[in-house]
């Protein structure tokens, strides 16, 4: 039986053979550190206190008169208000499919989330459409909609940044598009410019390629790396030259430990360059990757030439297909959109819990960094952001790659990282992506063990 | 900017023309009732209360203790015990991706689940594998990778039943291949013969189509019909000689009324059929459709041709790009594999709730059916299962089809149904698909309704 050469070709690196082999060696008994997978809540980070009470009530909405009734009720009438105002709009309940966009009152929520994050851009806000938004399985469901809706033939160019996040040229593959790389500047922090975006699109379309999108991860996977104000404005300029749109995934927005984030919907803003902002509740300072949480937002559609058909209309007949997103990812995006107010009996523990998850994790990236500067030939550019750093090795024993370096620390010491190739990297070099997402303990013990391995291997 | 073609002429009548004029309907004030989906909760179904006790745990796992040393707890120990036992399974909690194709101590009762079904067949059982099992969001992700692994190329071919689920239609259509349509014969209750497979299988082949696979839908979905053994047979042998592999959409497996199930798991038994079958947590008695949990179990899986890829790494890599289905959905698929056992402080509750569910589905079913007897040129074929009615209308206005007539009805009355033109059927004939959801008291209020509309319509 013949099977679609495209799936088979595809690659995913990120549960590719360094984490296959690391389960073997679990089921041996072994010990391994998961620092493949941006999965925190796998690595012991608590999930929001105050989300899994308004979701356990959901499930069981009898219980919000049983815990009124109950004097010594661990939750606060704020908990019990919220899930009951949110069940009075979720008319249908947990339990039924809702509107294949997900339903209304959550994508106003969604839409308002957006408007304040853009409220401090320079340029203004343009206010979310709420019609414009589709709530997905995980972010990945959003960008494999998009990637697959655009891709019409074989010469049909998706450009992606080198390193990427493997979902792209996965998805890619797997439409039967082709792949059309650029390069981040990665000694200036992993930022863009036009001239690069530029030959790459250039070099492609004299190949025959019609380019139609541009990805663009920030802060970015593998490389953790923050997009600046100029970067951005950049990848606008090119796009609207070339008459391209901008795939945005933005997941990691919430995951910034200082820096400054730009959205490219404030970006675009004046512009009529189409954008695809991919959002998930798996990352942040959340970390509900189980529960596969997510939204797509549209603007500036373009008409679908030929046809009349809206644009829109199409992306909803596609989700359509899918009926709808599960409703407890729907239902977190919606505590993500809505946190508790200032003044309600949750809002201290809510900041408190925030505050620990985004301190922890930097003081974890800055005890990593740490760490590279004891290796000899590690390095590790841009501002820390997401949940990942991305150091380029620059020793390694001769005719050797990342790969076999990372196979290797994994049979030494248990951590599980990804090989750099497996994201796509400059030819001739070498790196790998760790997610800094252990506990703190854990990494004292393991750090130095990274150390002395490191100093053995590359003699 | 063009799109997928594919995507662009893709149809599905579930969320078609009609609820979405329905939609337009509600948001002037008009009551609707829509029969047009599956959507039980929907339409006031309770939740299965052991269910969503255990769900409830499973999101705030530190209410196990609480509930404990709570006096007045509305919670069972077996509840309890139960969500305990569940999360200490569930290593990483409820926040966490999953391995890719669900935690293998959810796919071993799910393996369990099937054997104890089966385990009545003459056949007897070959035991299912849990390495061969994928927990899904819902079975519609199951469906979609299965026809993309085996579309290949224009000309592959996937026999579809006449009418059929728009999943399976929308499907073969977005990934570029050819629907080969095949009829139950109506008149004997929608039952299969190899005749019927074969002229079809014939004819395409005759011009140029590969076919690579059968879909059968058992429960049928529209018709509600449940395959008979005989059927099944002939399916079975059909593809045997054939060579070709069965796409067994079993996801109303629970929803029988009397009938019997016969599930294809047994009737491969014996042979090398490559069988996929699909289950679901929104159907059966349960109807969780919004939490989309679901299986993809496969059997008699065939080597990859040329390059001796195992086909079910090629599935685990399709399943691996989505990291994961959610965990709400997965732990659902463990309770429906796992009821409370006879013993429990549970047991009696769980059957109640679920007989008085199935029961009243069938007590709506009769009255539906009793309604159509009190209109001219209306007949239902077939024995009563899932949650649908698809009669034929034997006469309609001239030069109208069965579309005219849902609208009209829609506008009329407010019920909501869908087209038989929407699932396929044999040229010159007509029918609708009916939802036999609502409660009673509106059945009661709205089939007269119906009845005089009818005979007004047709007049």
């Amino acid at each position: 039986m013949k099977l679609n050469q495209n799936i088979i070709d595809m690659e995913y690196a990120v549960r590719g053979r360094i984490p296959i082999r690391a389960a073997e060696l679990r089921r041996q008994g072994r010990k391994t550190i998961p620092c493949n997978i941006g999965n925190p809540q796998a690595l012991g980070q608590k999930p929001i206190t105050f989300y899994r009470q308004v979701l356990s009530l959901l499930e069981e909405p009898n219980r919000i008169k049983i815990e009124r009734n109950n004097q010594d009720s661990h939750l606060s009438d704020y908990v019990l208000d919220y899930a009951e105002n949110f069940l009075e709009k979720m008319e249908t309940g947990m339990g039924a499919y809702t509107d294949s966009k997900g339903p209304l009152f959550i994508r106003e929520a969604v839409a308002k989330y957006i408007d304040a994050r853009d409220a401090k851009s320079p340029e203004g806000i343009l206010h979310a459409n709420p019609e414009h938004i589709f709530l997905t399985d995980g972010a990945s469901e959003g960008a494999k909609n998009v990637l697959e809706l655009l891709i019409t033939a074989t010469e049909d160019g998706i450009m992606i940044p080198i390193p990427q996040y493997p979902l792209y040229s996965a998805t890619i593959q797997r439409c039967g598009g082709t792949q059309v790389n650029y390069y981040p500047d990665e000694e200036n922090g992993w930022t863009l410019d036009r001239e690069e975006l530029q030959r790459s699109c250039d070099e492609a379309t004299a190949n025959g390629v019609n380019i139609k999108a541009v990805v663009v991860i920030n802060p970015a996977n593998p490389t953790g790396a923050i997009l600046d104000r100029d970067s951005i404005k950049q990848v606008v300029e090119f796009s609207l030259e070339n008459r391209l749109a901008i795939i945005a995934d933005e997941v990691y927005q919430e995951n910034l430990y200082g820096g400054e984030f730009i959205s490219f919907a404030s970006a675009v803003k004046g512009t009529d360059v189409p954008l695809f902002s991919l959002h998930s509740a798996s990352k942040g300072f959340y970390g509900e990757c189980g529960h596969r949480g997510g939204y797509l937002e549209v603007r500036n559609l373009p008409q679908v030439d030929d046809n009349n058909i809206p644009f829109i209309d199409v992306l909803f007949k596609q989700a359509s297909v899918n009926l709808c997103s599960n409703t407890v990812g729907q239902a977190l995006m919606y505590l993500i959109a809505n946190p508790p107010e200032i003044e309600s009996e949750q809002y201290q523990q809510f900041i408190h819990e925030r505050q620990s998850i985004l301190d922890d994790l930097f003081d974890k990236a800055t005890m990593v960094r740490s760490a590279f500067d004891e290796m000899e030939g590690v390095e590790c550019f841009g501002k820390t952001g997401a949940m990942y750093l991305f150091p380029r090795l620059n020793i390694l024993p001769k005719d050797t790659g990342d790969f076999e370096y990372c196979m290797t620390l994994l049979e030494k010491t248990g951590l599980t990282t990804v090989n750099g190739s497996g994201f796509g990297q400059k030819k001739g070099t070498h790196h790998l992506r760790f997610a800094f997402l252990p506990p703190k303990e854990m990494l004292e013990r393991v750090l130095p063990e990274w150390i002395a391995f490191h100093k053995n291997y590359i003699r």
